[in-house]
C-alpha cells in the first residue's frame, strides 16, 4: 500500500516512520517544486501530480494550504482523504466558519470583510476590539490585526487594504473579523476518524503560544471539558464526512469552548502522542486514511512537547533525562523555522515537572522564551 | 552525523527507524553483495566497503556471522563498535566460551571437538547427554546435534563430520560440545554499554522458542535474577570494553543463570522495548555507538513480543485490539523467514493476558504454533 502526502516536511516524515511498521510506503508530493519525494531522505523520486496520484493508493495531506487546481485533481482521483472540502476549510476561514455555523458548533462571531465599509459594518456588529485575520494563507500567528480602538481604525485598514491589495492577484484573498475572545487559554482536540465512521480521540492538550507560534502542549489525561470538545469535534467530523486525524483549537472560556480554528491533518498540539499515547497521531491519520481499525488512544503518561524553532543542534547532555525524547525534522536552520520538538514524560505530573525544570535548566533561554511560565501550569 | 551498519536486515531498518528523530542517517552494508544500501527503501546507494566506511562516522552490524576479512578492514576505520572482538565471540562459540571464562561468568561446561576421539574425550568429561554446537554459522538452532546414549554416538559423528566436511572450505568450522542443561525455561538480557563505561538494563524477558527459534518473549517488570544477570553482563561488557546494546541468552537452572549465547547487538527478545520501554533497544545502540547518553529502560507497561514467521500478511481486525502494534520488514515471504512481528502491551499482566486471548483467535493457529502455552504463563 502506498500513501502520496501532499507537503513534504515534518508531518509527511513522521507519517512515513510510523506507517513503514505498517509496510505502508508513505511518498510526499512537493506541491511548490512539483516533485515527488521521499519524506525521510528527500530524494526526488519522479515528477509531476498525475503521475504521483496514479501509484498511489491514498492521498492526504500535511497541510491546508493547497493550490485549488491541485486539490481539485486530487478530488477526481477518487483517493483523497479527508478530501477536498476538508481541506479547503481548513485552508479558508471563510469556508471554516460557514462550516462550523452549519455543524452548529460555537466559534467567535464573525462578519466578512472585503471593503472599510464592511470592516465599519463589523465594528457596529461585533463591537470592539476585533481581531482580523487572512482568509487564506494564515498560520501561526502571521496575517492578523487588531482592531482596538475607532480611533485605529484608518490606520489598520491601510494595512489590511495593503495586505488585500498584494494578495489578489494570485487567490480569492479576504479578512475575516472576529470578536475578541478575552479567553483563559487555549486547548486542542487531535482525534481521528475512520471511514466507518468510528472516532477516537486524544485528550485535550493544552497549548502555549510564543508570537503566534505553538511553543508548548502540555497533555492531561483528565481534562473536564473534554466530552464538550469530542461532542464538537463529531459535529464538524460527521457533516464533512472526514476520515483521518482531524485537529480542533479552542479558546477556553470559562466553561465553554470556542473553535478558534480547524487542522485537517496530524497537528503540532499532537505530536505529544508519539511517546505519550498508546498510538500516535501519525499512526492513527495512516491507519485511518488505508481503512485499518484506528489505534488506541491511551495516555501512557503525562507528557508534554517543545517545539525547537531556529535551532538544528542542542546539548547532547538533554537525553540523559529520562523520559526524553527529542524528534529532530532534518531540516536547514532559520530564523524562527520549525526544526524539531522534544518529548518529555514521566510517570506522574509531579515529576514531570521536576523533568521540566532539569530541561529548561539545559535550553538556551533566548530560544525558549517564556518556559518558565509553564512549570506553574504542569 | 552517519552510521553504518554490517547488515541491511530488519534490525538495520529499525535502527534507522529509531536514528532518524536524532538526526542521525542509517546506511547498511549488505556484506554478501559488497552494497550500501538504504536500510528503510532498500535503495542502493553506492559500492563497496571502502567507500562505506569513508562516509561513515561510525560503523556498528547487525549480526555476527562476518567474514573476517570484511570485520579487519571495519576494525581498521577506527570507527567500529562495538568491534571485531565482540562481534567474532558473537560469531564463534569457541572464542564466546573462552570470553565467558575469562570474565568469570557461568555458562554449560563444553570440549571442543574436531575428531571422533575429541567427540569420546568429551563424553568422558562431560557425561552425557551432550548438545554438539557449529562454532560458526550457528543461529536460531541450526548446526545443532544432541547425543543422549552411547550407542548413537557413531551415528551422530557421521552427520557432525559429514558437516564439517562441507564447511571446512571456507572457513574454521568447528565443533564445541556442552553438557545438556536441563534448564527450567531461558530468559534474556537486553542491555547496553556507553562510551564512558555506563550501563543500563532492561527487565529480563522471559522467551519461549519453537523449533530453535524465537517465538514469544514477554518482558515482567521485576525478575528475581534481574542482578545476577546484569553482574554477569557487567563483567562480559567490561572485558570487551563493550560500546552498544548487547544481548545475553540465558538458562535459568532453579535460583542460577547459566550463559547460553550472546548477541554483540540489538536482539529479537528486545523487540518489545519499542512499546514497552521508554526508549528503545534500537535508540539505546544507537546513542551508545554515537557516544550520546543512553536512554532510560523504564518498563512503561507489561508487554510480549510475537514473532511473524514466513507470513506477509495477517487480517487487519488485529489492529482493533488496543496495545497492539505490528512490525512489518517488509521482506518477500519465505518459510520460515522471519517476517515482522507482533508488540502487545497493557495496563497490568491480567489485562494482557485478556488481549493475548483475543489476539491468539485472531491469528492462524497453524503458522503461530504453541501460543497457547504462554497463556497460562503471563
Amino acid at each position: 500500500m502506498r500513501v502520496l502526502v501532499l507537503g513534504s516536511g515534518q508531518l509527511a516524515r513522521m507519517m512515513a516512520l510510523d506507517a513503514m511498521p505498517l509496510n505502508i510506503e508513505v511518498q510526499a508530493f512537493d506541491v511548490r517544486s512539483d516533485q515527488i519525494v521521499d519524506p525521510l531522505s528527500q530524494q526526488v523520486l519522479g515528477e509531476g501530480l498525475s503521475q504521483a496520484l496514479r501509484d498511489a493508493d491514498v492521498v492526504t495531506a500535511e497541510f491546508e494550504h493547497i493550490p485549488a487546481a491541485v486539490l481539485e485533481l486530487c478530488e477526481q482521483s477518487g483517493k483523497f482523504l479527508p478530501g477536498q472540502d476538508a481541506i479547503q476549510a481548513g485552508g479558508d476561514r471563510r469556508l471554516e466558519k460557514a462550516l462550523l455555523q452549519q455543524a452548529g458548533v460555537a466559534s467567535a462571531h464573525f462578519h466578512l470583510v472585503q471593503s472599510k465599509a464592511d470592516l465599519e459594518a463589523a465594528v457596529a456588529k461585533l463591537g470592539l476590539p476585533l481581531v482580523l485575520k487572512s482568509a487564506l494563507e494564515g498560520y501561526d500567528g502571521k496575517g492578523q490585526w487588531r482592531l482596538k480602538q475607532m480611533e485605529q481604525l484608518d490606520a489598520v485598514w491601510a494595512e489590511v487594504a495593503q495586505f488585500l491589495k498584494q494578495a489578489s492577484k494570485k487567490a480569492k484573498q479576504g479578512i475575516v473579523a472576529e470578536q475578541f475572545i478575552p479567553f483563559d487559554y487555549e486547548v486542542s482536540l487531535v482525534g481521528a476518524r475512520g471511514k466507518d465512521g468510528s472516532t477516537v480521540f486524544y485528550p485535550l492538550t493544552e497549548n502555549h503560544h510564543v508570537n503566534g507560534v505553538l511553543s508548548v502542549s502540555l497533555a492531561r489525561s483528565e481534562h473536564p471539558l473534554q466530552a464538550q470538545a469530542e461532542q464538537m469535534f463529531q459535529a464538524i467530523a460527521d457533516k464533512l464526512n472526514y476520515v483521518g486525524v482531524l485537529a480542533i483549537e479552542f479558546f477556553v472560556v470559562g466553561e465553554q469552548l470556542l473553535v478558534n480554528e480547524l487542522a485537517p491533518r496530524v497537528h503540532n498540539s499532537g505530536h505529544w502522542t508519539q511517546q505519550g499515547a498508546d498510538t500516535s497521531q501519525f499512526a492513527n491519520h495512516i491507519r485511518a486514511v488505508c481503512g485499518l481499525p484506528l489505534g488506541a488512544t491511551t495516555v501512557l503518561r503525562p507528557t508534554l512537547m517543545v517545539n525547537i524553532l531556529g535551532l538544528d543542534q542542542l546539548p547532547d547532555a538533554l537525553l540523559a533525562i529520562a523520559g526524553l525524547h527529542v524528534h529532530w525534522y532534518g531540516k536547514t536552520a532559520r530564523p524562527g523555522r520549525k526544526m524539531g520538538h522534544i518529548n518529555l514524560s514521566a510517570d506522574t505530573t509531579e515529576q514531570l515537572a521536576k523533568r521540566f525544570a532539569q530541561l529548561m535548566a539545559l535550553l538556551p533561554a533566548e530560544d525558549f522564551p517564556e518556559l518558565e511560565l509553564l512549570l506553574t501550569k504542569i
